[in-house]
């Protein structure tokens, strides 16, 4: 098939699919769900041979990606996600009478989706961005990641299986090969209502940039990732030294440093930086180096790092080691903050196994770093209970930069549910004002729209009269089920 | 001041407002409310002579501004609008236990809001867009329009004065004066963190695409026009065929043809074109031609008319009068539908009371009209209920293409509630997932947040086990007050 002719067959399937119920929907995904894991024995293994994580990281997301599609089928199944506002008609308001007026969510088009090479389960193929858009009643044109083409494949066809045990038109999931002018192929096409990314920087702007050139211009749900800065206070530091430095270790060095929720920055104080560092290298000792996602990954590591290596205000606790040019080395660099400041090149992702440590000196430096800050996954602050009182202001800062700012645990393990978001100010997406984690995320691949005196029997069952679906909606400024 | 100091001021007065509770933001708007309502018989004078519309206009325009203040002052007095999401810790969670995360809407920082000509209040210096900015929890600087500047300073006047009245500070709104350059000054500034318009096609789309050259993209909300398509079918238009030209003409020609949802196009069945091309000629004469916004809305008028008065496609059924240039006279052309379909000028805005009549021959062309379609702010059926049962294809089509359907009355007329929808797909606007009519408009400047784990006594009062506020928020999947 041609472009056109997928395209063409998405919106067509997009014509028949939008209009069906949440519940039908919601029984497409749930067996999608039940495919996925009777294939469990299959897909493991492709996805370990084509991502170098080890077995239980991919079964592991495999259950998350299956949590994912189950999540999404639960909440079209109840259905009331497309916010179903009732302005009821008011035949005798005086001066001018007010028309019957009834809002609600309804799918965007085709929605344009490239999947991630660190997660080649849950940020691809049935990943979050095409489950969710398949949810809110979007047809997906995926564009798989060429790092995992035979997983991608064999995921695909789960779908494909799913789309026809649920009887619907399987244009409603394409699945396409190929590399960057393919991409761009399918971003450029009129029928393309909406695109999600998940990767470097470069590739979510380009996206970016191309999908504002078009005749119209359509959404980018780019999330490009960041460094996940941690803020460590005096105290805190004091008492659980070797217990955060075991935590911060831990979660830098996860799946070989390759999440967009590394923290590859942590803000520690001057008096606490030696004791800290100390800590940190001898966590170090215990980390083996493993294979990163692909050799152009780890290249690309090692020539950040040393991009690095020449600037003289880092002081190198720990210089990675390219011995073996596929895997991630552990590397750790020291500055002043004075220094940090100076420069934006010190907070731009390293993605890998890196974390600069910055080294600060009061609580006003603390407010020029956050100032400073470009916009963030997550930020997280570990300080004692007393130590944040009088921080009011520091951490009314923090949040004008992240999406996600934690005062305990690490930014990795980014938990699905209803109150997450992962997203964040600009450059660590495209789009603060959206999720691609969590339930909120099906709302990126929607728009409103209202129906003014629409015939009862004409209107979609969510704004009927009688309520059918029995879901929550605002009537007349009221929140009733 | 220059752009830096007036920014900075912002941002500073950014971090203080967007802290206090909803109820003390919304008697700041309230007092703003009753400061507009004292000022009326000074501002009432000021916008008639600066916009050429009549007095009972402005008046009821007035209202209507002082109805939207009020509307987002009582929405943020109750609170639920930050869509507060709690998903409480499991700690005996298997096989990992899950971190408290609580998710609400904060607000994005500086807004800046660009006046429309065409309504000099309620989108203008106190219009929807900066109250619902306001209301959100972010401070406006204001590019005001330059076709009334007196009525502009007089309104940017009362808000200083509520500002001042409820203690707040003055950077909260900044009322800039200029033209081109220092608009696009303001979208280039850093401290921006989003933007609205109200306008032309060319100056929304020169705002979009300044603002996502920025090294930080930001949201645009451009509200463009549109040509607000009426379709007629055969039954309805036999049974009451002066009654809907009178309706028509009534709607094309409200002052003076300057809305946004004025009904540019309409889709009449051969059989009974005639009959409504009479009817409406016989309304066009009792519609005594009136003064236009200013010369250079007229001037374009005028222009864009002739442009189109070289297409012999084109049947003129009244050509309009240019004999006073500041005049708006009506004009109506007629074209077949199989004409119209060749070429996309056809369907392209002219800002006044023309409407293009397009004669369509059978249900085929009705469906080929609504694909060709480009996206628009409303579109109006006009059928019998029974002329309505099949054509559920054709109203899925629509659906695609605007923002508002309407099966009664006329476009023109937005009413301001919970339930309205004033916005749709490219070209109408740059953002069809917004509103900026009715309390979803608020939604455009805000952006979700989480924290994770935080102590309670730091979270936001909507956010805080007791729910101080008393707010609907959705507990573990549950909505709960």
């Amino acid at each position: 098939m041609n472009l056109d002719q997928i395209f063409n067959a998405a919106q067509e399937a997009f014509l028949f699919y939008k209009n069906l119920p949440g519940k039908e929907k919601g029984e497409f995904l749930e067996g999608l769900a039940e495919i996925l894991e009777e294939n469990r024995a299959e897909i493991v293994p492709l996805a370990v041979e084509e991502s170098n994580l080890p077995d239980g990281r991919i079964n592991g997301e495999l259950g998350r990606t299956i949590g994912q599609v189950r999540l999404f089928a639960n909440l079209i199944k109840e259905g009331s996600w497309v916010e179903a506002t009732i302005d009821p008609a008011l035949p005798n308001r005086t001066p001018l009478p007010r028309a019957d007026i009834r809002r609600f969510l309804t799918p965007l088009g085709p929605v344009v989706v490239f999947g991630a090479s660190n997660f080649p389960l849950a940020f691809s193929t049935a990943g979050g961005d095409t489950i969710s858009a398949l949810a809110a009643g979007c047809p997906v044109i995926y564009k798989a990641h060429p790092a995992h083409p035979k997983t991608s494949h064999k995921v695909a066809d789960c779908i494909h299986q799913a789309i026809l045990k649920a009887g619907l038109p399987s244009a409603l999931f394409t699945h396409v090969e190929g590399g960057i002018s393919e991409g761009q192929a399918l971003v450029k096409h009129p029928l393309a209502k909406a695109l999600a990314f998940t990767g470097s920087h470069t590739g979510g702007k380009a996206l970016f940039d191309l999908a504002n050139q078009r005749e119209e211009p359509i959404p980018v749900y780019a999330e490009m990732g960041s460094v996940n800065p941690i803020f460590c206070f005096p105290e805190k530091l004091k008492k659980e030294n070797d217990a955060l430095a075991k935590a911060f270790v831990g979660s830098l060095t996860l799946g070989v440093g390759q999440f967009c929720t590394n923290p590859g920055l942590i803000f520690v104080p001057k008096a606490q930086a030696a004791a800290f560092e100390k800590a940190i290298s001898d966590e170090f000792n215990d980390i083996a180096s493993a294979p990163m996602l692909h050799p152009g990954i780890a290249e690309a590591y090692y020539n950040s790092l040393q991009l690095l290596q020449s600037r003289e205000e880092l002081r190198w606790v720990k210089v990675a080691d390219p011995q073996h040019l596929i895997n991630g080395s552990t590397a750790l660099a020291e500055i002043k903050a004075s220094d940090w400041l100076n420069d934006h090149i010190f907070q731009k992702e390293v993605f890998g196994a890196f974390a600069m440590m910055v080294v600060y000196q009061n609580e006003e430096e603390l407010q020029e770093i956050a100032k400073h800050l470009h916009g963030q996954l997550t930020i997280t602050v570990w300080a004692e209970h007393e130590e944040l009182q009088n921080q009011l202001y520091f951490i009314n800062l923090l949040e004008e930069k992240c999406g996600r700012l934690l005062f305990k645990g690490v930014p990795t393990g980014v938990e699905v549910g209803n109150a997450m978001q992962h997203g964040g100010p600009y450059p660590s997406t495209t789009d603060a004002r959206s999720t691609s984690v969590g339930a909120y995320a099906i709302k990126r691949f929607a728009r409103p729209i209202a129906f003014q005196d629409m015939p009862d029997e004409l209107l979609p069952d969510a704004l009927r009269n009688d309520n059918p679906l029995g879901i929550w909606r605002m009537v007349d400024g009221e929140w009733k089920k």
